[in-house]
């Protein structure tokens, strides 16, 4: 018997993506916000008091439930919140999904889930998306414990319309999950799913629209008898005193927020049309990235072109996304930066687009 | 079929120590620090960056790794950032455990073990101590793919020789992960097994030593064939970039921190001997809590004795921790405070005792 359980063993976890350490860079590869967050976080940083630190935070996190509450119009017992988005996933994994509960998602998609199901030694069940990327028809028979939809989904950054996900809720037997991690930059929410469904959670982060990848601070709103269930997997003190008071100053600060995402929809329109003029085949996105096709180019092979190109670009340090997954590999998920990063990477790309149909 | 796996319906959780609001009660019920963190905390709390919460943290946390590897003498590579120490027992727990791997353990001990148990559905041994809280021989013989041992151990503050958990190590045929949450009011640690042991992890806590509960920081020390397979059970980013930086600035502060705990351990052999000459029996402890019993008194029994006194206690806004668990019905931890904090303690349990005298 080895020290670890066979499927840990056999996983090769999960790879995030590079953290380069240098600052000059162009870091568009794990969909950060280019803009800084309110000031008003920072005002709420620099009224820390030691005590906060010396002592345990509170464990449900009441002002931002309260704060969240208010914004969302939902009651407070309704949310719970986590150290990341990610901390949900794998808290629901763990809750509802075992050997005889299988998980069941979409693919292509957030390519935590399956790693999440492998660490949990459950069932994944992965249904194709078409080339439109609409919602399987087949997620409603899978008998999944659990199903997750992340919605915009990444990293294609398309949208399923809260009507059909209302129909897939009330389909299941299971718990629908609705990963909302970019839905800040969409047209529409599944906030409203969460009063008609007790088994819909939905997923909230602050990392992406309110710029606090750094600070891991997510919430899950969901009705109390799954919040309650939930609240038994979760650490007892998984938040801590900080990301409370800064998240809490964050979802308040409902303004800045709005002006942010509204700059980045239009730094994205900018882009998508700038890389579709060098050739590229971009969906719409509704999403802070987009997901950039690269159509083959003299005689090199599809993959390789998207890989090349990652690669040549990463050496000018412009970092973007590339998956070596299926149905992606002739593709970039590039974040949508500040107009100037963006300008930066199509100028990139237009050189090394260049040089390879020299070469070819 | 529940939306819950049945384990999960069938447990409680955790409940952790109630966490007063108000600033003005005597706190000595989860085993805060009583002075604040080193003045470099709150110096690398002030330097923080506007980029530092807009980017993703350093997923491994290097420069924390870098500090606490100087420090303790061991490889960078040896150690894994964790938020919270009880983010580690779960991931052990998930790592190491399932129905056919059990959990073993010495009892009484941390609360959590059990539950962390039920959540993995996998079977937790419970070796009981003898009187004097000696390592359960029988504790080699389990089969157990995870032991845990709380050392010192809560909520007894009895301590065990690392010569015996040596023997111990190398008896089992799992991992022995010995919790030394509060090993900084110790006069031994067990780093040393590390470096002998493949199957061994200590965990560490920045909450109780360094006065950080707020900041939810602690780190696993192990070979690298167990950090490396404990990783990818681990978030990616589990650890914000505050708690990293805050950490870091935390360890580096070895005169700050021995300070702290020093003045700590004079008041815990003053609260002990104060407690006793109540007529309370009080072990030795080697840890930042005391473990009182509380003697019958004229006719109560001994369970209602050490509850009344909680609860007679928390009317007063004195707040200590009681267990209604098997060995400890009779019995309070009381956390040590600052001299005066123990002082109103104590003044409090005797004008409580003397009107229980005179009642009885």
């Amino acid at each position: 018997m080895g020290y670890f359980r066979s499927n840990i063993e056999e996983t090769a976890g999960y790879v995030p993506g590079f953290q380069p350490k240098e600052a000059d860079v162009v870091k568009l590869n794990t969909n950060e916000n280019p803009y800084p967050p309110s000031p008003q976080v920072l005002k709420a940083l620099a009224s820390i008091k030691a005590d906060q630190l010396r002592r345990y935070p509170d464990p449900l996190g009441d002002q931002f439930r309260k704060a969240a509450s208010e914004i969302h119009g939902v009651p407070a017992d309704h949310i719970m919140c986590v150290n990341g988005g990610d901390e949900l996933l794998a808290m629901a994994v763990r809750a509802f999904c075992d050997q005889q509960r299988p998980l069941a998602y979409p693919v292509p998609t957030y390519s935590l889930y399956p790693v999440l199901a492998k660490l949990q030694d459950c069932p994944a069940i992965e249904v194709p998306f078409d080339a439109e990327f609409n919602l399987p028809a087949r997620l409603t028979t899978t008998g999944a414990a659990l199903t997750i939809v992340c919605n915009p989904n990444a990293p294609s950054g398309s949208l399923i319309g809260r009507e059909e996900l209302a129909s897939l809720a009330d389909e299941l037997d299971g718990v629908l999950l609705i990963d909302e991690a970019y839905v800040d930059f969409s047209p529409r929410h599944c906030l409203g799913l969460v009063k008609d469904f007790g088994n819909v959670i939905v997923l909230r982060t602050l990392s992406k629209g309110y710029s606090l990848a750094g600070l891991r601070f997510g919430y899950a709103i969901a009705q109390p008898s799954i919040i309650d269930g939930l609240l038994k997997v979760k650490d007892s003190y998984n938040v801590d005193a900080l990301a409370l008071a800064l998240a809490t100053a964050a979802i308040r600060d409902q303004a800045h927020h709005k002006e942010a995402v509204e700059r980045i929809k239009a730094a994205r329109q900018d882009l998508t049309q700038q890389l579709r003029d060098l050739g590229l085949e971009v969906r719409h996105s509704h999403s802070n990235f987009v997901l950039a096709t690269c159509l083959p180019v003299g005689t090199a092979s599809q993959q390789t072109s998207a890989a090349d190109l990652h690669e040549k670009l990463a050496s000018r340090q412009i970092y973007v996304r590339y998956f070596n997954l299926p149905g992606l590999t002739d593709k970039l998920r590039i974040s949508v930066g500040t107009p100037e990063q963006n300008a930066r990477l199509v100028e990139a790309v237009k050189e090394i687009l260049g040089e390879q149909k020299k070469v070819g």
